[in-house]
């Protein structure tokens, strides 16, 4: 009887084990185990690629998996740029995060760990350029990094190994599978593009100077936001969007971030255009018999030095109410003169998919060409767009079908859920945040920003003993982007 | 110690009971107890409704749920036709199915249960006039049904339940909440549209004579699969698509489904064209330097009296072998002429998600008019169609992008995985599948079909005595559609 039991213990214990297998992978729970186990998804491509034994960080790595020693002091390091594309649809955003495996940057570390690029995050050098949010992609996300490199003699942001003491440079043993002809760089971009997942690609890279930073060095930033017509007046957008331009305090146009030390919210924006995503649209301007077809899409697109977080999308979320008429285009003016109104109106930001950082603008950089990896990702993205494009017309299909049977079109904004059209309030009656001032004596009290007496009297606030990021707040501080 | 392994096994058994459970219901596995606690997914207009104890059908329900019980004998009855549009990405077809819970029948026969305006199936009189399959959408489909009726007095389809002995017809009781307006008709777009999902609507209806069937007084159906040009020889496909118009054996142009007593493969194609989505595309067509746009979307359209089991899939496949040059027109002759092919290559028929059951022709009756429900429709499809475009952009921006640094078009047709040029083996060249005769002759091992000497000789096939489903084989069998 006991024997029958003891064997009726074992098989339960072995079935237990198997099912929390089972729920674990289901569950996506990326525990180390699992993430050892990770098999990269099938590419559309083809190829998978799939090795055990990589860790994702050492802050978290509990188990070492079985990797073959990697002697990186060996190796020639390379201060490199490396410019990035992703669709966010899917990520909770580009910078790691405690609570979730899921973002951007958590899949570029796997990606440098597993091709043997980087060591570890922490010793890497890594700067970004700036943060996406979730549901937000980029066309142009740039980083700088060190990478191993194979060039044994100087080059531009090279570092050698030290020298052996028979005064010539470590053999690093066999080959890698990797390595590019003899005196030329290994394949940046095609070995990280082979590890990565399909909507995150690697487009170019360069070579930087030492001190080159994707975060202080970059020139500019450009976003897009994508938007149908509906019966949004596009043309009054486009007008009211040039009273963006210039630098102006954009406090009431973001959301603030206090905590993180960002205390003054003067920016510039160096360009804005509204404009039809297909230039040469059918149908004569000059006719003006032709209707504005909802179905068309526009380009909101954007150009600053450097952007505060959500500001993107409070900007656009105020042009639909202008594109509604259910604000004059004046309201950006008046939110723009915070000494009027030194407090935001409380608004929704507009819906994080349609945002995409397009461009980084790194003068001096030598970009040194994509080459077939641009083809690879062209043809990629090309089935995805395939996809989406069939899938859009079947919507539109069925609209004219509807609108043939006798339906009208929607008046409301299209981007978002629900009319806004009834009891509309208008900005500037409704509640308002907290002014900046009453966040900083916040933070103040709970010792995370302090006061001092500057110079000729006025006052300066920076950094807390009990900050969470202890940096030089003269700096442009943790600049988050939408 | 007997004891303790008792109390060990006891609990290794509820532990397994419980991770059983949590991994039915992550894998969405549709137990009966779930879908009584299932909820409406929040819907776009904001509405959601939840009532447990919903029986889906009688044939699987071990709970009978806390209804009040409702005498439908004592209502009107009343023939209809309904006519349904629904997105089929997220469903695994029209028909219901044994082994899952999601398809559209499923939530169809749930929200006429729910809204009480059938009994149960089985008694319903329940007609469809095709099936879809998995990932496939239509904007017509086109079902008749007995439907509970609020009309005391005889009209088109009402059948009137018995009077009572006093002579007068019986009380239905306090009025139902979605009573409409005494004398006419329930609302019953409205009332099922309350309850179906978002991807779900019904468009219109139309009171039936009591024989009227979906299934059999169905004189055409049309369908449309959406595709873009991408470096497919469009012109040459609208050619070669004529070539299928008239009647033909298309039995090397579908699956063949003998099994369920399909045996005979002529059907007649009315009409086929493949012609641009925007019929006024920008770009003028006498302009020889205009290059054709990739990214322009076709239509490929075609109407019939009836359609074979994947026979618009198979149609599209052999399309787009000759759209991408892989194969000429003829192919199309070659493998209509049985005679000389009598046996199916090898070929894969196109994806499922472009393809649109577009229309159903049902002349004679008289649709009622969908009024304020094709307006929620509307504004619900506007809103998904908003979504979908935004993306098709973003891929769309990103993909110029591409071609501004260098990137070429990829070659291969942008609907399916993969290059299909490297290692093309002709059709003809390639293996085929069983004949007809030889699938036949399975069945007829099998007993699921007989052979009689017919009448002059000739020779035919009916279903056995071991068939799955006993019905004359002289009808129209159960047409599989697309």
């Amino acid at each position: 009887m006991c024997d029958q039991l003891l064997q009726r213990v074992k098989y339960l214990e072995e079935a237990v084990e198997s099912l929390n297998n089972q729920l674990r992978m289901n569950n996506g729970c990326r525990e180390e185990d699992d993430v050892n186990k990770k098999t990269t998804p099938e590419t559309l491509d083809g190829q998978t690629e799939s090795k055990p034994g990589v860790t994702i960080s050492s802050k978290k790595t509990k188990k070492h998996s079985k990797q073959r020693p990697f002697d990186f002091s060996s190796h020639p390091r390379r201060h490199v740029a490396l410019r990035i594309a992703y669709l966010g649809w899917e990520y909770q955003g580009f910078a790691v995060q405690e609570n979730t495996d899921k973002t951007v940057e958590a899949r570029l570390f796997e990606a440098l760990l597993k091709t043997r690029l980087i060591q570890d995050r922490q010793t890497s050098n890594y700067q970004r350029c700036g943060r996406t949010d979730k549901g937000v992609s980029a066309f142009s996300q740039v980083i700088t990094i060190d990478l191993r490199s194979s060039l044994f003699s100087p080059g531009l942001g090279v570092t050698l190994p030290d020298k052996t003491p028979s005064g010539t440079y470590p053999k690093t043993g066999t080959p890698a599978k990797n390595s590019a002809p003899a005196g030329s760089e290994l394949e940046y971009l095609k070995m990280l593009n082979r590890v990565l997942p399909q909507d995150i690609r690697l487009l170019d890279w360069a070579p930087a100077a030492d001190g080159f930073s994707a975060r202080f060095d970059c020139q500019s930033r450009t976003y897009r936001y994508y938007f149908p017509r509906g019966a949004l007046d596009v043309e009054l957008m486009a007008e009211a969007a040039q009273r963006f331009v210039g630098t102006h305090d954009f406090r009431n146009v973001c959301k603030m971030d206090v905590g993180n030390g960002v205390l003054q919210f003067q920016r510039t924006i160096l360009a804005v255009t509204i404009r039809p995503f297909e230039e040469n649209a059918s149908g004569n301007p000059e006719d003006p018999q032709a209707p504005n077809d909802p179905y068309e899409l526009f380009i909101f697109e954007i150009k600053g030095l450097a952007f505060l977080y959500h500001q993107v999308r409070c900007m656009m979320a105020l042009l639909l109410l202008i594109g509604q008429k259910l604000e004059s285009p004046e309201i950006i003016n008046q939110l723009l003169d915070v000494a009027s109104n030194p407090r935001k109106p409380q608004y929704s930001m507009a819906v994080d998919f349609p945002l995409v950082l397009y461009g980084c603008d790194f003068p001096g950089l030598a970009w040194q060409g994509g080459g077939a990896e641009l083809h690879c990702a062209s043809a990629a993205l090309q089935q995805q767009w395939a996809r989406s494009a069939v899938e859009t017309h079947v919507y539109r299909g069925m609209l004219r079908g509807l609108e043939a049977m006798g339906a009208e079109s929607s008046k409301s904004c299209w981007l978002v859920e629900g009319s806004r059209m009834k009891n509309y309030k208008p900005l500037l009656e409704r509640p308002c945040c907290e002014s900046l001032e009453a966040r900083i004596d916040h933070f103040v009290k709970r010792g995370r920003l302090e006061r001092d007496d500057g110079e000729n009297g006025g006052e300066a606030v920076h950094r807390g003993k009990r900050s969470k990021h202890v940096h030089d707040s003269a700096q442009p501080s943790t600049t988050k982007l939408n």
